[in-house]
């Protein structure tokens, strides 16, 4: 896939301007910025987890975010019925597999979700990618201790077997479809220190998936985004507590001028 | 309702001397941000929604905040309890009905809910509002794609079927009894793009509504107050990241020259 | 116990080379604050509630967070089982009791807690100590109306009681093991302005338990440097918004020249 600057504007442009609905069905310790990045990039977030309103609020959608953060057996059952949902209806579904491999309940869970109903994309850092492929890894809790380099094979694996895009994030990010890869380097090294930011590239994914047919090019022009902004705002942070405020300022002001500036940067 | 200076200042002045308990029962996406704009203008936010201690919870507070916004049937009867302590102490409760008319749950909820208790003031957007009042609307998850002025005449015959006061929060509020009418035209258009702001208009407007037995002075007070700091918190602000932080620093330091700045430029 | 700069600064150095994982279960106003706190201080912070995995999570983690601040009946038996669990393998636990004392089912959730498995350090306010030690209080929904002083009795009597360390947090921290006292003056007025600081220094404590075998050490360094944060971000910040940015900015940026520099200020 070629990642290019006048399609990533155009995907930008049109996320403003149809302020797609995005449910996610995602953590509690991300929920705020989470909304908050979907606010700030121009979609329109919603967050219901409910049994009785899941179906009916994945349906409005225009592209489902299931985050297995602070999973409940509970919450299971709604993921699966959002996903069917947004199977059915054609809506894009991105899975964030937060801290599959650190435990056998979110490794298994996952790979249930997967099974049932397929993803459109899949973003998880390199330990959650390889344990979902089936690799024997060293995970840290939620804290990946592999590059995605390591994870490579895995990621092409997973997203041959489920026909699906899998965004593996990091230093590098790396994103296929099974067949070809693409490459994001981006970013800056303060960013794994803000809580749920690999959450928040979840959701700009999924926002990005609303405006564009293509995953692929809408994974890469989610994680661009949250690379480019993690950089204009690591300019001007002092530690990861202002990063994280600033990072919302520039998802709220990026612009393709923006853009284009910084990919003169590579 | 004639909407004063002094009145205002008045009653701010007493929240931040008496600082009135705030028992809410609230979504999880905005419960961080509640409590601290509670906690900045001066009050003293609990949060509790267990079965075991709502009504415990409920009874010592000055008033009570229940909002849908991330709801769960098990909540459901939290928030009856909570509601009923509530009215048989003569303490003031604040309904925020999040995405009513979104989904037929939450809708139902919300009815439920007021049909048992009628709240002393509803705090929603147009389509919440409207949707309450059984009226039909267009609503894009929790957001509403309806102005204050077509939610006007939902808003009075919500207000007078259950003798409580009805504010539709937007770019102008509208607050009425049933009878009378007051708009509040402050605030700042980037406001929207900071998730849970309406949430917290809810909270303050049980702050006010804790020293002041008046409620649709009550509720005009929460908004003009939101709406002043939100002017201040937009001026500094590079975008909704820094207005969600300069917001709270500007009700922690709101007093009542700065009201008196705010009304001299209307 | 002597509180010296040396060994606050060679656990400061130990937390971020060892990145210890803390397992918090805690309550979902401050998950993101607390999970930001120990991303900056350079600790591992996952969170996991589930029963199916509480166990497992325990017991890769190097310190257990248990946090009854938005308490709910099912939430309690994973509390305990993770206790159990980190009982049985030495991992430090750090209990904090939020609103202890404002309703029975939170001082006799604690109670049982604390019965079952005594934690290495209980955190608390001064109420939330009194509360537990059986001494009648008053308090104030989560907030204290005592102070540490008061408190004191309550603290030995009950760090004798379950051979366990006791911190009550306020203006002056007090820190015991029910022989000892150590006295932390620091911190700033603006603080409890921000919800959940209380909760992070719970936070900061266990990941000083995870580096320091002596938890009356560890609470008092995590308690130094809560204080230390509290007034670098203090003096820069306009109100309790912008406070709690600055603070996590300077947890982040805290090293030896920076704790020698306060410490010279006493």
């Amino acid at each position: 896939m070629n990642l290019t600057v006048q399609n990533l504007c155009e995907d930008l442009q049109s996320v403003r301007t149809r302020a797609p609905l995005i449910h996610s069905i995602t953590n509690f310790v991300v929920m705020n910025n989470t909304a908050n990045a979907l606010l700030a990039i121009g979609a329109s977030p919603v967050m219901a987890h409910a049994i009785e309103e899941v179906e009916e609020m994945a349906s409005l959608a225009s592209a489902l975010v299931v985050n297995i953060g602070t999973l409940d057996r509970q919450w299971v059952e709604s993921m699966k019925a959002a996903m069917r949902t947004a199977q059915g209806r054609g809506i894009p579904i991105v899975l964030d597999p937060v801290g599959a491999g650190a435990t056998a309940f979110r490794t298994q869970t996952c790979l249930q979700l997967i099974e049932q109903v397929p993803p459109t994309v899949i973003r998880g850092n390199a330990s959650e990618i390889m344990a979902l492929a089936g690799q024997s890894i060293k995970t840290k809790g939620v804290d990946s201790l592999a590059t995605e380099k390591e994870a490579q094979s895995a990621a092409f694996a997973l997203a041959e077997k489920y026909s699906c895009v899998v965004c593996v994030s990091g230093a590098i990010d790396l994103i296929t479809d099974g067949v070809t890869k693409t490459l994001v380097r981006r970013g800056h090294a303060m960013m794994p220190r803000v809580t749920g930011l690999g959450c928040t590239a979840t959701a700009l994914i999924a926002a990005f998936c609303a405006v564009n047919k293509a995953p692929l090019a809408a994974a890469a022009h989610g994680m661009t985004v949250m690379g480019i902004c993690g950089e204009i705002a690591a300019e001007k942070a002092n530690g990861p507590g202002s990063l994280q405020v600033y990072f919302i300022d520039a998802l709220y002001s990026l612009d393709s001028a923006g853009v284009k500036d910084r990919f003169d940067l590579i």
